[in-house]
């Protein structure tokens, strides 16, 4: 990367290698958070009319219990008999999977079962299908909607100790591992055999793979490597009733039939408890470099954008931006500095690929013309793996930075990209003095924008100004009101923003027809009232 | 690519720019070959026992005719109120749409319908599904399956008049257009616009967009960009029933409840008549080289795509193969000359890339590594459009070289890419000199082989020696029985060679659930008794 910064020095702005401290990223666990008091995440009355016909406004009301059975001695004593030791009944030990990582929704479950194996999951589906246990599978609990806790007394069902890789092809970089393998774990697993996993994301040190299959996860990756559903090769699932379903495949092309494995992916685990995926790897590439620059305008920053696109081409791996005000929590709470000088917009580019010179080459140029053309005002390089991470950490600690906020309304918006900034920059104005702060950063690649507001503590008020012009904004222009995040418990009767009542009712037929009790992670993806 | 050029003469083997006729792909249309006299593809009694439990062989004889309406008069008239001068009953007009591209499969329908917009399709359904009329959808008719013309007397539902660019956004990349749209006129639009599809194939100048989807054509981009499950964004889509599902997304994210347009893509019109559909497009490269390659055996040209997939990396979008047999036909019946030295076997390789210096850089490191290390023996090159359509042609005519060379048996599997050839090499050895000829070619970076077996006339005591051999073979190695055809009519009772008998039941209550009179596409890709 010298070449890059000797010639980044003449220009007018100086890059200048990062020396910002190479904080690894964001570990999940052991979180200092506080709980929020509410009992559910405070979703609000809608009376409004959505613009898709026969759709009820989103309820302000949590769901009521659904009369499932409840969890009796001889049920413990059933799984004490196939889980003997992985049985959890200890309130202390329950704690961590009764709540989710933004301490937002708080579940009473009394049992926590940890399997080993797929024909476990299936016994004990069988089992509380047949009883009418309802069921919440549980992967790393790192889900930012509320779909990864029991809302009620369901039976948590956690897949981390299914946590063993099956099978790695190092011809064609195909893994077949158990559904509870970290994310993390995998990735340092693949990049020993010189391969690397198809996604990254900020919880990677504690979500599991078969929780990033069920809620189709995102991450910083995608716009390269594109999304789970071409890399995920094959699942395979455990219906409510018990049975397995074997497609884990490991092909890269079956047009045998329907490919019933779509239906999984993103559904949250209310279709089937995923056991086991097979997952189709890019090779590690031999040249990583991360650059952080500085923007006055989210115009320039979209001019950059596109620059990019076809200077960078095919080694672009990852296009990020936070704006300043995430700049601005990052130094209060996190004592994060700025590698480079303030601006209103800074981006994170990410370059992948395999042959260094090259890639130092096309970066520099395309440096060397964004700054000409006046696009950026500052930056910095990086190509060792600490300063790497470090540029990365100013990105991806953002959502840690706004849990010191204060409380956090978070939304998780896509839309064409040329829209993202302008629904940040309306928000602020609509909310005026309101919020302590409005800020926006994401995916700008996949025009994904993650827009978080803060308040001193939990505001109705607050959330009445924010909900539903946030998700009327989105629909108007025809955008998704989750992007990546899933509906889990918290958005689930906003779906209509997004789909229309045709699509919802046949995704209902779906959930009637694979689990027809309806025991599977109730509550959550599904409105509580198909219309 | 003079340098790769003048650097590789040095070399032990000479690398020649191509001087093959600058022939165009093949155009499907107008087709010479002669019909099949029989009216279904022989399909074979089979009565050995699947590997997968409870699974019935499959059956020899045709699917009989299930007790749909025949059409009347009063019929016709309200087709004819509906689409004046698109309600085609004339036989001589009806022909071309009652037989597929193979001339293997003949319905005998009675009437071709030819609406042009969505609404049309959603008012032919709903009559057709109250009155029981059973529904052929079909696109550009070049499926390989027997799956897009009529078996008996369906309707059959063309989209060749939707032929409409609905919308594209030159920021994204994204196209939104009607289902009829022919692949290579896509193309056409969209390198005008700097932007090319994801996919091609062979058949680009007839196939529609719609059955690309319908059926999850592979193609030979695939191994640069997916499948079309994670390009294809959004589509639209009018059930049986005539309701019309509206998932025309335009976004690259969407967690919005279960991802239903997957349900379609790769249905074969079964589950639903695809109207529209938005894709996300890559940006045209910048600089495209092909590469004809020969090699001295499989294990070298594995060899050599390893080398390649890690010296070329992600400027790779194509490696393709062929054998000695293959080019014996090509030169034989379509006067196709060999464009380098005999060799057992060809390879093609496409980049597309950024940078045309670094491209030539890579590309000409990659030549030199591998004709050191002996791998490849001899080899040409092309830069020039004319040039690169004349070396494609060497691979994209062989389908069209196996139709002059007799009656010929195709099969399209799916492998560990290392087995491929092994089946080419077994069935030769099982067969004998029963086949005229058994050639092999395809996808090696899919990992999908072309086998096709040839006679001088339909045989079925050579049939009887294929399959189950060549299913069996599969399964055995857990491969798929078909990679990128689909089932279509031919296939639909081998679908247990790949799917187990839980897979292909709840395809059956999917099917249920969308199509309850099973109308839409009857006697396709579902077995016939689902077990």
């Amino acid at each position: 990367m010298a070449r890059i910064f000797q010639k980044a020095i003449q220009l007018k702005s100086t890059l200048r290698y990062t020396q910002v401290s190479s904080t690894h990223r964001l570990a999940l666990t052991n979180s200092p958070f506080t709980i929020a008091t509410s009992h559910f995440y405070p979703s609000r009355c809608n009376t409004r009319n959505l613009t898709t016909k026969n759709a009820e406004g989103p309820k302000s009301s949590p769901p009521e219990r659904l009369p499932f059975t409840r969890v009796t001695k001889e049920d413990l004593d059933f799984f004490r008999s196939i889980l003997p030791g992985r049985t959890i009944t200890d309130p202390d030990l329950l704690e961590s999977s009764n709540v989710d990582w933004l301490k937002s929704v708080r579940g009473s479950s009394e049992v926590l079962l940890r399997p080993q194996t797929t024909a476990e999951v299936s016994q004990i589906l069988r089992y509380c299908n047949s009883r009418n246990l309802a069921v919440n599978p549980q992967g790393g609990n790192t889900g930012l909607v509320g779909g990864s806790v029991p809302v009620y007394d369901e039976i948590i069902l956690s897949t981390a100790l299914m946590n063993k890789v099956l099978s790695f092809d190092h011809v064609s970089g195909i893994v077949t591992c158990q559904a509870g393998c970290v994310l993390e774990s995998l990735s340092q697993y693949l990049e020993e055999r010189d391969y690397i996993m198809p996604l990254d994301l900020g919880a990677k040190g504690s979500c599991h793979i078969g929780g990033n299959v069920a809620t189709n996860a995102g991450g910083l990756r995608l716009l390269r490597y594109g999304s789970l559903r071409g890399t995920v090769l094959g699942l395979e699932v455990v219906f409510a009733d018990g049975r397995v379903l074997d497609c884990l495949a490991t092909l890269r092309k079956d047009n045998t039939g329907y490919d019933l494995k779509q239906l999984f992916i993103g559904s949250e685990g209310t279709l089937g408890v995923i056991t086991a995926v097979s997952v189709l790897c890019p090779r590690k590439p031999k040249s990583v470099n991360v650059v952080f620059l500085g923007c006055g305008t989210f115009e320039n920053l979209l001019k950059t954008f596109q620059l990019c696109r076809g200077m960078l081409g095919e080694i672009l791996s990852a296009f990020e931006f936070l704006d300043s005000e995430c700049m601005r929590l990052l130094n209060t709470h996190l004592k994060l500095s700025n590698p480079i000088s303030d601006c209103p917009f800074y981006i994170v580019i990410e370059t992948a690929g395999s042959d260094p010179n090259h890639d130092s080459e096309k970066l520099h140029n395309f440096l060397d013309e964004a700054m000409n053309a006046a696009l950026v005002t500052d930056g910095t390089v990086a190509t060792e793996e600490s300063k790497i991470k470090a540029l990365w950490s100013m990105r991806e600690r953002v959502t840690e930075a706004l849990t010191h906020d204060g409380f956090t309304y978070k939304y998780d918006i896509s839309l064409p990209v040329e829209l993202i900034y302008r629904l940040v920059l309306d928000m602020r104005q609509h909310l005026g003095d309101r919020a302590r702060s409005v800020v926006g950063y994401g995916h700008v690649g996949d025009g994904n924008l993650h827009l978080n507001i803060t308040s001193p503590a939990k505001d109705p008020a607050l959330l009445a100004a924010i909900e539903p012009f946030v998700y009327e904004w989105t629909a108007q222009r025809r955008g998704s009101i989750s992007a990546e995040h899933g509906l889990g418990l918290k958005k689930r009767n906003y779906i209509y923003y997004s789909k229309s009542s045709q699509a919802v009712t046949l995704m209902g037929d779906i959930k009637h027809m694979l689990d027809p009790k309806g025991i599977l992670n109730p509550y959550k993806t599904l409105p509580d009232h198909l219309t």
